[in-house]
């Protein structure tokens, strides 16, 4: 079977069309163990936050008309009636001619309907409170329901939670939270060259880096990342593996085994495992041309380069995307700066190019330098702090020119 | 005891000089657990990468002279002595008049020095292999030590280890990598107000949301987060809890008590503590002036503002600062990106302040909302994307003015 090559568009659609709405299940996790998960359901808020009127500032209530035209050479005086203690709530009134001390947090008495801070006060200790300061109705006052009114969207179905949702969480008496499952990602890393990393290579032999790389990108993007291990370039060997990850797992991805080599049966094993098998074998992208993303039982099955620097990129770009699909997380942005190039970089494939940069600060901005060397090498991919995306038929980038970098 | 208010900068260097260098211990993981630590040593490369002349594409090598002059209409015709095959030796030489087939990844055999790519070949079947293309000499080769020399430094101590880091220790044998321990962080909330957030508020009581916001910004941050629970405003109580959480914890963070207010002991329990206690008590910045600095024991204890929105800011700010001294993070570049504000935000404190703002994607930048609200409302930070840095002296900013935005 023959496929074309698609467009990075056509394959961001592919993926998308595929794949989101994909059935991940869902699970009640604690807020402590919330961060960077992904609600699957609307959180609505039960109760006002705050409960109850509260003073924002260290002291005294008033009822605001009480104190309008005071100042230092006339302050007002009014009568004490009592302290707010924390946490409790007052059971003197504040009416005209009268105020009370409220701490920082403290609840608002009955009746008054501003605060004067402690700074513009004197107290000689009379009974009475000297304040040189008017205040207008409201002032210093948080209300009740101002931080969240009870039935507010507090959380939308989709995001990844992050410290401020899970604060909003608990201020609201919610100890769990729903949940998508993290997505479970199998990886398969193919080829008769490539060995356990603990092994010394004899003659042609490499280790196994992309099991490595790909983990620690699949953990970054908050999935539980599985290695089924090396496999051997036999159809059979890589359909069994294939099978085992898929069954167990949302995302299978193999590396190696997708180039137009004389032992690539990557392609094969796909279109065996149902329909509707491969979706794609090809993205017109340096690097990374031969990718295949394939679906089986409603899974996804991907297939890397086996270069190492070129399946991290296309780990990168395409497989974050599925599992955002996938996760049906909503709020996808990803996270770029605008930086300024510091030398040519000449680009003329006929394909989009994805050029992994290093960024410098500099003043309010950055620089960034094309970090580059013959294909495979994934040394220099530690220099890379994010990757630029230029289009077909672009000639290349110039120096000086501003640049938009996506953040690794 | 009395203290200045610091500025920001002062904080930075009084945190600096404090707790470079603390000594945080250090523990071997494996590579599959490393993403996100911090290298405690310099990794050198014990062998080159690649172990040996690779092929980079699948083609034919050759002696790279023999093919200078050839061309569609006259291909050069060389004898075929082998076929390499992945993760092998060959066990032939190719000389002049003669090539192989090699594979993506394979050895290049001895006598060759160049590679002509497979589209560029014809085979008849005969013995020989006709190739249209000239190929000088290097072509299509990575060479033994390419990607990384022995003895090259990889791995720079202090470096947060990301995926590129683990692949280039996946792809040198290393299974595992030094690394700093995990800071580990004590959180203690205070106040005669505040519950757990499983019970019901009755009269003036809130819920702890500290506890939770400040756990989940440490995991963020990397750190091990413990919790201390809620103390009442009482100094044995606090005390006690500082010390529990001093003697196992790197870093003891107090949320509370540390305003103005009759109730607040925690300058007085750092001071209990040992030398140098309180470093500073007071930034002048908007929001979190109350903010406690102190060491024991070689130690950081740090009060924040009891304010969940001021207590998650200064955290965001200061305190994963103190945890970089502290972890020895060498590269610590904060993402920032630029923006154009969407609208004025007045601002003359007489003190800096930090802005959170939500961020919008707008043609190739961002647009950016500032997100404000009564002091203390922490559900506009879910709103907030990154901060603004407004100095002191500023008079705030314009609509239409470019900002850097610091992000979360």
């Amino acid at each position: 079977m023959m496929f074309d090559v698609k467009s990075v568009k056509e394959t961001f659609e592919i993926i998308e069309e595929n794949f989101s709405g994909y059935n991940l299940g869902q699970e009640w996790v604690n807020i402590q163990s919330a961060l960077g998960r992904i609600a699957s359901k609307d959180v609505c808020a039960n109760e006002d936050m705050p409960p109850f009127d509260r003073s924002s500032v260290d002291g005294y209530c008033v009822v605001a008309s009480d104190t309008f035209g005071a100042s230092e050479s006339m302050p007002v005086q009014l009568e004490l009636v009592g302290e707010v203690q924390m946490g409790e709530k007052p059971d003197f009134i504040v009416g005209r001619g009268k105020s009370a001390y409220v701490p920082t947090g403290g609840y608002l008495p009955e009746g008054a309907d501003s605060m004067v801070m402690v700074e513009y006060s004197e107290d000689f200790g009379d009974g009475d409170i000297f304040l040189n300061k008017p205040a207008a109705p409201g002032n210093h006052i948080v209300y009740k329901g101002d931080d969240v009114k009870e039935g507010a969207l507090v959380i939308k179905k989709g995001r990844r939670l992050r410290a401020q949702d899970i604060a909003v969480l608990a201020g609201l008496g919610y100890e769990k939270v729903k949940v998508f499952k993290k997505l479970k990602i199998g990886i398969i890393s193919t080829g008769d060259e490539v060995i356990e990393i603990k092994s010394t290579p004899q003659g042609a032999q490499i280790r196994d880096i992309n099991t490595y790389s790909i983990m620690a990108l699949s953990q970054m993007m908050g999935m539980e990342a599985v290695s089924f291990g090396i496999v051997k370039d036999v159809y059979e060997y890589i359909e069994s593996k294939v099978k085992e990850s898929m069954e167990q797992c949302d995302i299978t991805v193999v590396s190696g085994g997708s180039s137009m080599g004389t032992k690539d049966v990557t392609v094969k094993v796909i279109e065996s495992l149902g329909k509707p098998g491969v979706l794609l074998h090809g993205i017109a992208v340096k690097p990374g041309k031969p990718t295949i993303v394939g679906k089986a039982n409603g899974k996804a099955v991907i297939g890397l380069p086996g270069h190492p620097a070129s399946a991290f990129m296309i780990f990168q770009v395409f497989v974050s995307k599925l599992a955002k699909w996938m996760e049906s997380e909503s709020e996808n942005m990803s996270p770029f700066v605008e930086a300024i190039m510091d030398s040519n970089y000449p680009s003329n494939n006929g394909r989009e190019e994805y050029l992994a940069v290093s960024l410098e600060e500099k003043g309010s901005g950055y620089i960034s330098s094309p970090v580059f060397g013959k294909s495979g090498m994934i040394s220099l991919m530690t220099q890379a702090d994010g990757y630029i995306h230029i289009s077909r038929g672009s000639e290349g980038l110039n120096k000086g020119q501003k640049v938009k970098v996506n953040l690794f």
